[in-house]
């Protein structure tokens, strides 16, 4: 049974019995009837579809997909930061290109078996994520299946800017980043090692934070190019290298590596930079600036734009990082 | 394996080998590569997250979710078909609010062993059925997973017009539909027993046709309730009563119960009325409006909405229907 003492703030009566025993409809009420909203949501769950507002004429959007055992685990995070965690990546799929995160919508799989009160606080999990994102939960679907599976689509509204995509970046651009990069990975190295502190760290695997307001701030000041860290630093910066076609140099040495990370690191053998450069899943906000643009408090320059080369797209000190940057979902390796 | 000679249109070169040799972005590269796009997708696949246009000021947005033994049979339908399938039910949601769907995001989870061709067909059946109803496929995410689960979002444009919910149905209004009624039923109950024919209906269960067109012009006409029949006549028309706070009442008389329908039902021991009526998965239009308005073309008059009574929401000439109305996805008993 999974540890719900952690992060799920109470308040809520649990639902009792399984999911099979509320039934469908029972389990969409129980569902919906947590749900708030806001002045965007025109018609919220319940009808055939729902209608938000999308006053800059144009919607971003965005799903990600999340199973058990593959993404998530039920004996590491509670229902409620899987919430969290699933409608953070989302929201930060939407602040990546510098829009404001409006609306989800729900996709869940659950087995019969299971106790009513994990969807229950998962869905708690994702309405409270989504108003840190200024966004509300708007509709979705149940089904019953095997494995749980938390398919997520965020809207957002680009409010009068244009959108960051990662093809813009420009020789001669700073690379910058907000938010935390290798908190998660770290996290996930004292989980694995069955270990449950230092608890920031862990707390960072379960729940990431991801600085929403930082990628529609960054669109107006003129960032070229931006993408949130959800496969590692290096992973990531290569999306946006091959999008603009150049070559991305990091400074190590510009990095923040904890004092705690490195503690960890000694403990389990791992060169703490490994977890900065190539840990997804604390999706950090990483964008390139023109080089005169001033940057906005709580970025930090980490590199710069090149022109192409022989060189990998991204290097680490003006050489190749040589070890294994970024996750394939499909490799044989679970990442959790 | 599943027979591919049914319904795919080929030209598509088939993808060699499984969903795990070609990895998480060998596959993307291969699903993003069939897409076609339309002038309101201003960022396609690729990115972060998707740009559409939203000139309505307002976006309608609906999520439904298919797995595989529970929604659909690999040896009942090929991908092609499920990809057809699974966007029209999600584009019947929104053309049954009044809007014209504009986009479709895609979260799909396939296992490694699944041969690659299987989730491209999909995604051309996808494409098409999008392509039909005037939408395009702008994103989606990929996981690997034990249960072929297929997510999609659609997201679609009111035009100016005022979304029709399920809650505008006024004693008097004419009850009326528009599509096809139990199709998809008696389709399904000739595979169930192994039979691979009458086609018309086999196909129907396969690959339904919902009347995309119908649900803006059923607005623009002042429909003051609408939805689409997922569900079953009965249960759909439940949904309108009990949102409306209604009851409605269906003439058996006006509903069309074609011949060939009367023949599957006497061979297989089953009153064709009872598909027509509790039917899910054709995706017709059913819609409530004021008694003066004369109705379109190739809508039908199938009942009236009544005052609220002792009798259950939806009647059939007016008397309780006996028979279980509807689907609950958790019941025990498999659908598909």
């Amino acid at each position: 049974m999974q540890d719900l003492s952690g992060g799920y703030p109470g308040g809520h009566p649990r639902s009792p019995g399984t999911v099979g025993e509320l039934g469908e409809f029972g389990l969409i009420r129980e569902l919906t009837s947590r749900l708030t909203t806001t002045p965007a949501v025109r018609i919220g769950p319940g009808d055939d579809a729902a209608v938000i507002a999308a006053p800059d004429r144009r919607i971003v959007a965005s799903t990600d997909i999340l199973l058990e055992g593959r993404h998530f685990r039920r004996d590491w995070s509670t229902a409620y930061d899987v919430g969290r965690k699933a409608a953070a990546q989302n929201c930060a799929d939407i602040a990546a290109m510098g829009a404001v995160p409006t609306a989800l919508l729900l996709g869940l799989v659950v087995p019969a078996e299971l106790p009513a009160n994990w969807p229950t606080e998962l869905m708690d999990g994702i309405r409270d994520e989504a108003q840190v994102a200024s966004a509300a939960v708007v509709g979705g679907d149940v089904a019953r299946g095997d494995t749980i599976t938390v398919s997520i689509t965020a809207l957002g509204d680009m409010r009068n800017q244009d959108p960051v995509t990662r093809a813009g970046a420009r020789p001669g651009d700073t690379v910058a980043v907000t938010g935390w990069l290798g908190w998660s990975a770290a996290g996930h190295a004292v989980l694995s090692r069955g270990f449950r502190s230092p608890r920031a760290f862990v707390e960072a695997h379960r729940r990431p934070e991801p600085p929403y307001h930082a990628g529609p701030a960054a669109a107006a000041l003129g960032a070229t190019a931006m993408t949130d860290v959800s496969d590692g630093l290096i992973a990531d910066l290569g999306h946006i290298a091959e999008s603009s076609k150049v070559r991305i140099d990091v400074r190590s040495g510009a990095l923040d590596v904890p004092a705690q990370m490195s503690d960890i690191g000694q403990a389990v053998g791992v060169d703490p930079l490994h977890w900065v450069l190539t840990g997804g899943e604390d999706h950090a906000i990483v964008a390139t600036f023109p080089p005169q643009q001033k940057l906005p408090a709580r970025w930090r320059k980490i590199g710069e734009v090149l022109a192409p080369s022989a060189l990998p797209q991204v290097t680490v000190d003006g050489a190749p990082w040589d070890k294994a940057g970024g996750w394939d979902h499909f490799g044989d390796q679970d990442e959790d």
